[in-house]
């Protein structure tokens, strides 16, 4: 039987992996799940981030579910540097995989989209680009400062996710894959780019492409976002295109993410794609769909897809059923899925 | 009297041009124009991009008018490195300014946002960044390439474009700036924006600040672009932004900009943020508000507040007796509105 990893974090992360553990253990029983405390509360009381120790116990598990990290009063980039994106480079998570539907019962802020037109699915790259932390300062704090950022990019990185953003492509109806970059201005990177994308195309004759700029991309997923079926992308135009879709799609309360290593010699991990959000945290108001959907993500790449699709089911069936602009309670939410799944 | 040079360019770029011709002279009887030839047509017949005579010659000029250059023929960043960004980086246009506001009578994309409610500006710096042409490839071709682009910032760049930012926002009505970036992962270069930001804030008590990370500006763009005044960015992540504000203020068709270099060193540039759209060239059918709306900004920038407000208006009145979703005849549009300027 499966055995997970469990990092709930802080702000609402905890209340929401309650309720997709609930959801997991009726979909699946039997998931063995270990907690491991990290995120601010911990930083603040001992000021680790994500010590060694802890990041070989997680390497031995099978998953990891991921609420939320951080906090207002951590300074930018220790969490995510130190633990999120520490995460993701060394189990080598190269496909961030974002699947973005507008669900019957959600209300899109686009006039002209209609649930179930948009269906699209951002396979983000993971472990290169700007993220790679390649970056440094000289003369800081004079006015001869100089700040630089790396974007790096390799055959093998592009390629890797390529292939899998195809591989998935060919597996769905419309077998589409559209490529974001900015080839006309970022030359280098966006050749490699390209060239790797047309490489893989030719493997899959059955899949359409599209090439797009990113800034004509960003414009596309509010005017036409029905257009996407696969998009295939960077590291830093994936974090902003997903949050576009996620916003054209009811809002980053409904976006699930996977950080998943295709290869399997790494854990995947799971979670929501929003924030901590201090704001509302610890009184049960967070919906908690994105983590549900994100487990439901995890016991699909754990090899469960008949639970995951059950899971899928049951959070449509959620939305289906709720009153634009009702308030929601994450426990009984929860509940309902939970419920469902189990019926 | 202001002498001006005019880029007409590819595809649509000759007729928006002339439109916008057509108003300035309505608008300031006697600003003498020198019309270069310049974009993808020269390319093709002569093989040159920007020759450094012309860019001698374009240097003597009070400001450039720009339509579009480009066409899907030629390589992805011959134009926009050889031409584009040349122009921006050799006239030190670090001030990239792209209003975007919701005309009465035109429609937004977003189901909750109603006309004259969206009235931001975003002041993208122009000079810097990953646009520095800062980038590299090894090993081309084979498995092992690896392909880098930089992203240079510097005090004196960052300092200068916030700085402008704030004068702006100094002057309008909310008085409100946002600084957007993505500190959390770009630490260096987020830091050295962070900590301009914070100084020239500091400059302007009146003016309130706050503080975004791309993803979520991108997503708030779409749910509640009302919320926003002046933005500044950087070079690319304006880009991307200035498209998303664009698209949900009625698309690029729309949207004009000015490449601008404050100081008066050099010429500044205004162009419509649209493409040559090659679909559309040669048949009358482009809007040319954008062109028309560039040339605003560009008297405005020489001076002639006076002139610039009277085609702003004519343009708002063009606008708002459109009937949605009406086809646009480009002379006729221009006729209106010059005829609007000079009444
Ligand atoms: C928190 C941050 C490091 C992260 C990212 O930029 O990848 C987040 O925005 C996301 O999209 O998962
Ligand atoms: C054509 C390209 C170089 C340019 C840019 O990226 O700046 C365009 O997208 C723009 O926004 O003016």
């Amino acid at each position: 039987m499966a055995r997970i990893a469990v990092v709930a974090g802080d702000g609402i992360g905890p209340e929401v992996v309650a309720e997709a553990r609930k959801v997991i253990d009726a979909a699946l029983p039997g998931v063995e799940a270990t907690e491991y405390d990290l995120g601010a509360a911990r930083y603040h009381r001992t000021g680790e981030v994500l010590p060694d120790s802890v990041l070989t116990e997680l390497a031995g598990h099978d998953a990891i579910l991921l609420g939320a990290v951080g906090d207002p009063t951590v300074p930018p980039g220790v969490l995510e540097r130190g633990l999120l994106l520490k995460l993701r480079f060394s189990f080598d998570q190269y496909v961030n995989l974002r699947p973005s539907r507008l669900w019957p019962g959600v209300t899109s802020p686009l006039a002209t989209v209609k649930p179930g037109e948009v269906d699209l699915v951002v396979v983000r790259e993971g472990t290169e680009g700007l993220y790679a932390g390649a970056g440094g300062t000289l003369h800081r704090d004079t006015p001869a400062e100089v700040a630089t950022e790396e974007s790096l990019n390799t055959r093998h990185g592009v390629e890797r996710v390529v292939r899998d953003a195809f591989a998935r492509a060919s597996r769905r109806e419309r077998r589409k894959v559209t490529l974001v970059h900015k080839t006309n201005v970022l030359t280098h990177a966006g050749s490699l780019w390209a060239r790797a994308f047309e490489a893989v195309a030719a493997e899959y004759p059955d899949v359409s492409t599209e090439y797009q700029h990113v800034d004509a991309a960003a414009m596309f997923l509010v005017t036409q976002p029905q257009r996407y079926d696969v998009v295939v992308t960077d590291n830093l135009f994936g974090d902003i295109l997903t949050d576009i879709a996620a916003a054209v799609t009811g809002g980053i309360g409904l976006a699930a993410s996977g950080s998943i290593n295709p290869d399997g010699s790494y854990p995947s991990m799971f979670e929501p794609v929003h924030g901590s959000a201090p704001d509302i945290a610890g009184r049960g108001l967070a919906d908690p769909v994105a983590a549900v959907l994100s487990a439901a993500l995890l016991l699909d790449q754990l090899g469960h897809a008949d639970a995951a699709a059950r899971i899928t089911a049951a959070v449509g069936a959620e939305l289906a059923a709720r009153t634009p602009g009702e308030a929601v309670r994450t426990a009984e939410v929860g509940d309902r899925i939970a419920a469902q799944v189990a019926a």
